[in-house]
C-alpha cells in the first residue's frame, strides 16, 4: 500500500492504495472532479495533474503520453492521471484547467443535472394488523405513492422481502414503474452500464447512478467480427445462414455479459444492482443487438425496422442484470447513420447552440452531421474500416505495438509506436502520418501512384530511395524493417495509398454534400468535431494534407473522443440527455448519397489528393 | 342437416344446421339478442323461444326445464333454447320477454357499450422509396398516429408482415400498445376469454370482441381439487411441498390451456387470435393462478400480496394465446374476498344504485356483500362447501343424476333429478328442499336434532317413520332407496344436517354484521341478488325456512347465475366496466369476522333453525 495525497482546489485529501492502483480510477472513485472524454483511456489527454512529490512518477512518461503535454508542463511535473500506476509514496494536485469543459453535467451550457431514470427509496412500512389488512402491493404503493407497472417477479418476491427486513425496504423506480424491491436501505447502490458497439470494437462504461461516477471501462473486439469485418459481410451471414442473425445476436450478448461479470467481479457488486443500460451503436449494430432482422437495411431504399428508440427488458435479448431492469437502445436517424451518430451528436452539444458544426466519426463507416439548433443533416460515407487499420497489409488497430506517428526526415523515417513497444504493424494516425509524409516527400504522386524503385532512385535520396521495394509487381514504402527493431519488416504499398484514397475520397464527398444541401461555405462552418478514438490520435495538419478533412477547416477541428460512449453515459445519467436523443432525432435528416449522381462527380473530384 | 327458421320482431332468417346442433348456440352466432345469465348452462331460465314447428320438440321439455316455465308457456310451445337440440325442421320465435333484462351491455341503466381495450386497425401504409426511408416502426406508428409499447416479437416480424402483404396490415392494439400486426385485413378476427376460477369448478367463455356476442361455454372441475377441496387445504399443499406452489398454479394454467385449445378447435380459430383474457375467482385462486405465494393469507392477519388487478403477459403465467396480448386478474377486496365477489357486485349494478342491497355468493365459501353508490362493505363466511354438496355424505355437486328438489308429501317422499335420471346423489338445492320440509315434518327438531326411530314411529306417520334409520349410530332419513330405482340408498343423515346448519349459521351471521356494522333493518334492503348456479336453483321458500337468509329478504331474491363470470365478460368487452372493477375496490371494505366477539355471538344465535 503507498499513500497517495490530492489537492484539489481548498480540498486535500491522503488515500491508502494498492501497488499499482491507477491514479485516474483513484481520483474518478473518491469523487473529484476531472474532465475526461476517454474515459482514462490515455486518448484525449484531459486528466492532466501535477505530480508535487514522486521523482520517479513525474518523469515515467511515455512518448505518446508526452504528445499531449507541453515542453513545460513535462518539466513541472504534469502528467496524465490515467497513465499513472502508483509505484510510490505520491502527493498530486488537480490544475484548475483539468475542471474545464466537462462535457457531462458540468458543463456550463447545459442545465441537466444527475438525474437518472432508476430511483431508489427506501421506505419503512407501517407492519400489517387485523386492523390493517392491505395487500403488500398496496402497502409498497401506498407508502411510494407509486402506481406504475410491478413486475410479476418483484410482486412474487415481495411478501418474503417484506418480511425478512421488518417492512424496511428500498424500492427500486424504472420511471413509474417498480423494478425490484430490496430489505433494508439499499439507496446507495445504483448501478448502470452504457454500452457502445462497434463494428469493429466495443466499449461498456460502468456507472455509479448515485453519483454519476465513472466505475469502471471494458473494451473488447466486436466478436461477430469472425462473420465479417464490416456491416454488409454481417448482414449477408444472416442471408446467408438459416440461424445466422441469432449467431450474430448471441455472440454480441455474451460479449456485454461477460463485461458486465467483469464489471460485478472487480466491484463485488450483484448483477441484480444493474438496473438500466444505454446502447449505442451503427443501425446494423443495434438492429442485430435487439435481435431483428438487417435484411431490408443491405437493399435500396435500405429500410431499418426501427428508428425511434427502443426500451427492452432484459430476458428479451438475454442480458444478465436486474431481471426487471431496463435496456434502452438510443434512437437512429436511419439504416446507415445509428445511434452512435446521433449520441455523438449530443456529446458535442451542436444541437443545442448557434453556431454551425460539422461532426464526422471515422469509424468503420464514416458518418458526418452538420447543421446546429435549426436542424442537422447526415449522411453516411462507405469508407471502409482504413482508418481503423483494416484492409491496409501491415494495418492494425491502435493497441500496443502499432506505429502511431511516422515522420520522414531527409534522408530517413522517425516512428513512435503505442505502449513504445517494438513496432508489428501501424494503425490509422500513423496511416495518415505516413501517407502525408510521403507525398510532402514525392514518394506517393498526386494521383496516388507510387514511384517505383527505377523512378525512387533518380528523384530521392538515396535513404529515402533505398526503402521503396517492390511487392506483388506494385511499388510499396518501408517503414519500419526487422532490422530496425521491428517485429517484422513494416510497408504502405499502393493497394493501401488506393484505400485511403477511397475512404478520404469519401468523406470528403460527404462533406461537400451536406455543405451544398444545407448552402454553407467553409467559412460558415464554426467548428469541426472529430469523434472517434481516431480523431484524438491523428495528427490534423496531416489529414488535412491528404485531403481527409478541407484544409479551410483545419483551424476549427477539435477531438471529442468517443463522444459515441459519452452521448450513451449522458442518456444513462440523465432523464433529459434521453429526450435530447428524441429530439435530436426529429431534427435530423438524412441524405442518401447512393441515389445522387453529384456524390459521385464529387467523389471523383476528391480522389486525388 | 335440418332447416331452422327464426323470427324475432321483423327479422325472419333460415338456417340449414347438423343434427343435434343447439338452438341456443345457433341463436347466439347469428347475433339475436336473448337475455342469458348461465350462457346456455339451464340454470337461469332466461333464453325462452317458442317453438312453431316442431312438435316433437315443443313437448320434449325435462323437468328441470320445466321449473323454469309456467304451465302455460308449457302448453304454448315455450321452450329453453339452450336445452334444445335440433333433431327436426324447426320454426322458431324469439318472444319480446326474452330481450328484458340483459345484464351485458344493454341494461338500461347502463350507458357503458362494446368497448373492448382490444382494437384492431386495418391500415395500409405508403410503401418505401429512396424518398421516404423511414423505418418500418416509424411507417407503422405514423399510420396509426399510436405511441404505445411495441413488443420486441412484434417488431421482429414485422418486415416480413408488411412485405408479404404488400403494406396493407390490421394493427392489434391494446390500449395504447401495440401487440400484434397481422397481414390484410383481419379486423373481424377479434377474441377474448372471460374465466371464473372457482374453488371447485371452473367456466370459460369465449368471447367474440368485434360483436360482443358470447360464442362459447368451457366448464370443468378445478384440477387443483386433488390436492384438496377448500383453499386452506391448497394452501398447506404450497406450504407443505417444495413445489407446491408451482404445482397448483400449473394445474390451473393448464387447465386454461386445454380450454383455450377447445375453444380454438371448436370455433376453427388461431390461438393468437385470443388477444385478452380476463379472470376472475377468489383471492386464493388469483394468487395462485398468478404463482404468487399464498402463505400470509392463511395466517392472522390474512395478508394477501396483491389485491389490485394485475396485468400480466400470457408467456409470465405460460398461457398458449396471442404472445404479447394480455391477461387480466380482476381486483380483490381481501384475503377473502376476491375478484369473484367484486364481478358479481359489478354484475348485479348494485354499486350505480340507489337502492340498498344485499349480494350472497354462496360457493366453497360464502362471501357477502351490503351497500349502495355510497359504499359496499363485505365479509366472508367459512361456510364451507354444504351447498355444493360437498362434506355431505351423499352429497354431489348439480350435474345429471343430483337429486335437486325434495317434497315430503303426507305420508311419502317425491323429488326430481337432473336430466331425470336415476337418483346417484343429492345436490345443494335438494339439500336446501330436503332439509327444510324435515323440519316442517317434525324429522328435525329446531336444534336440527334428528328424531330417533323409536321417537319417529311415536310422533310420524307410519311411512315416514319407516324411511328413519341409523347410520353410524345416529339417525338418517332415507331420501331415495334402491328399491324405488335410485342407484344408491340415499340418506340426509344426523351429521349432514350439522353441516347445514353451520354453513347458514355462518351466512345468517355474516349478514346480520354487516347490517349491524351499517345501522340498517330488513326493510331497508330492497334487493338480495343471489349469486351462483345455486342460487337459480334453490327454492327460496325453504332457503328462507332453513333460515340460510332471513324470511323478512324473502321476497327481495334476484337469481343472478353466475354473475362472476358475468363481470369477468363485462369487464373484457369494456373499457368502462374494468375501470368500474377497480372503481367497486376502492368502494368496498372488507369486515374480518373472525376478530369480532360479535360474529361469534350471532353464530350461536343463529345456530338453530
Amino acid at each position: 500500500m503507498y499513500q497517495v495525497e490530492v489537492r484539489q482546489g481548498n480540498r486535500l485529501e491522503k488515500y491508502r492504495v494498492p501497488v499499482g492502483y491507477n491514479l485516474f480510477r483513484l481520483l474518478k472513485e473518491k469523487g473529484f472532479y476531472m474532465d475526461s472524454l476517454c474515459s482514462g483511456r490515455g486518448f484525449c489527454g484531459k486528466c492532466k495533474v501535477r505530480i508535487v512529490k514522486g521523482d520517479t512518477t513525474a518523469s515515467q512518461c511515455s512518448p505518446d503520453e508526452a504528445g499531449h503535454l507541453s515542453f513545460i508542463e513535462r518539466k513541472e511535473g504534469i502528467r496524465l492521471a490515467c497513465r499513472v500506476q502508483v509505484n510510490e509514496d505520491l502527493a498530486v494536485e488537480i490544475p484548475e484547467s483539468s475542471q474545464r469543459d466537462a462535457v457531462i453535467l458540468t458543463e456550463g451550457e447545459s442545465d441537466v443535472a444527475l438525474n437518472p431514470r432508476v430511483v431508489k427509496r427506501y421506505v419503512e412500512l407501517p407492519k400489517p394488523s387485523l386492523d390493517d389488512q392491505s395487500s403488500d402491493v398496496d402497502r409498497l404503493e401506498k407508502a411510494l405513492d407509486a402506481s406504475g407497472r410491478l413486475h410479476a417477479t418483484v410482486i412474487k418476491g415481495l411478501p418474503q422481502t417484506l418480511r425478512a427486513n421488518d417492512f424496511k425496504v428500498t424500492a427500486v423506480l424504472f420511471d413509474q414503474d417498480i423494478i425490484a424491491v430490496e430489505g433494508g436501505d439499499t439507496s446507495d447502490a445504483k448501478y448502470g452500464v452504457a454500452v457502445d458497439i462497434g463494428t469493429t470494437t466495443m466499449v461498456g462504461f460502468l456507472m455509479d447512478l448515485a453519483t454519476g461516477q465513472q466505475l469502471d471501462v471494458y473494451s473488447a473486439i466486436n466478436p461477430q467480427r469472425q462473420h465479417g469485418a464490416d456491416v454488409i459481410t454481417r448482414i449477408d451471414f444472416t442471408l446467408e445462414n438459416q440461424n445466422g442473425l441469432e449467431v450474430l445476436s448471441g455472440l454480441v450478448r455474451d460479449e456485454i455479459n461477460s463485461m458486465l461479470r467483469a464489471f460485478c467481479q472487480r466491484w463485488n457488486i450483484r448483477s441484480d444492482m444493474i438496473y438500466h443500460m444505454t446502447v449505442v451503436g451503427n443501425t446494423i449494430m443495434m438492429h442485430l443487438f435487439a435481435g431483428l432482422p438487417v435484411k431490408n437495411i443491405a437493399v435500396s431504399p435500405f429500410i431499418p425496422v426501427i428508428a425511434r428508440s427502443l426500451e427492452l427488458e432484459p430476458w428479451q435479448v438475454g442480458i444478465n442484470m436486474c431481471p426487471s431492469g431496463r435496456i434502452t437502445i438510443l434512437p437512429m436517424v436511419a439504416g446507415y447513420v445509428g445511434a452512435d451518430t446521433i449520441a455523438a451528436i449530443m456529446a458535442s452539444g451542436m444541437v443545442e447552440r448557434d453556431e454551425l458544426a460539422l461532426l464526422i466519426d471515422i469509424g468503420t463507416n464514416g458518418e458526418i452531421a452538420l447543421g446546429n439548433r435549426e436542424g442537422i443533416i447526415t449522411c453516411s460515407t462507405a469508407a471502409g474500416p482504413a482508418f481503423e487499420g483494416a484492409h491496409i497489409r501491415y494495418g492494425m488497430g491502435g493497441v500496443k505495438g502499432a506505429i502511431s506517428r511516422v515522420r520522414i526526415a531527409g534522408d530517413g523515417i522517425r516512428y513512435d509506436t503505442i505502449g513504445g513497444q517494438p513496432p508489428r504493424g501501424i494503425c490509422g494516425s500513423g496511416i495518415v502520418d505516413a501517407i502525408a509524409q510521403m507525398l510532402k516527400a514525392g514518394i506517393v504522386e498526386a494521383t496516388g501512384r507510387m514511384k517505383n524503385s527505377e523512378e525512387a532512385k533518380v528523384e530521392l535520396s538515396d535513404g529515402l530511395a533505398s526503402r521503396v521495394k517492390e511487392l506483388d509487381g506494385k511499388p510499396a514504402f518501408l517503414i519500419a524493417s526487422k532490422e530496425e527493431g521491428a517485429l517484422d519488416d513494416i510497408y504502405i504499398c499502393q493497394k493501401d495509398v488506393r484505400e485511403v484514397q477511397l475512404a478520404k475520397a469519401a468523406i470528403a464527398s460527404g462533406i461537400h454534400i451536406l455543405m451544398r444541401e444545407m448552402g454553407v461555405r467553409y467559412e460558415d462552418i464554426q467548428k469541426v468535431y472529430l469523434a472517434g478514438g481516431f480523431g484524438n490520435y491523428i495528427d490534423y495538419d496531416h489529414a488535412a494534407d491528404i485531403g481527409l478533412i478541407p484544409s479551410q477547416l483545419r483551424s476549427k477541428i477539435v477531438a471529442i473522443g468517443n463522444a459515441a460512449g459519452t452521448g450513451a453515459k449522458m442518456a444513462l445519467l440523465s432523464k433529459g440527455y434521453m429526450e435530447m436523443a428524441e429530439f435530436i432525432r426529429h431534427k435530423t435528416s438524412y441524405i442518401e448519397l447512393s441515389s445522387r449522381p453529384d456524390f459521385q462527380s464529387a467523389f471523383v473530384d476528391f480522389i486525388s489528393f
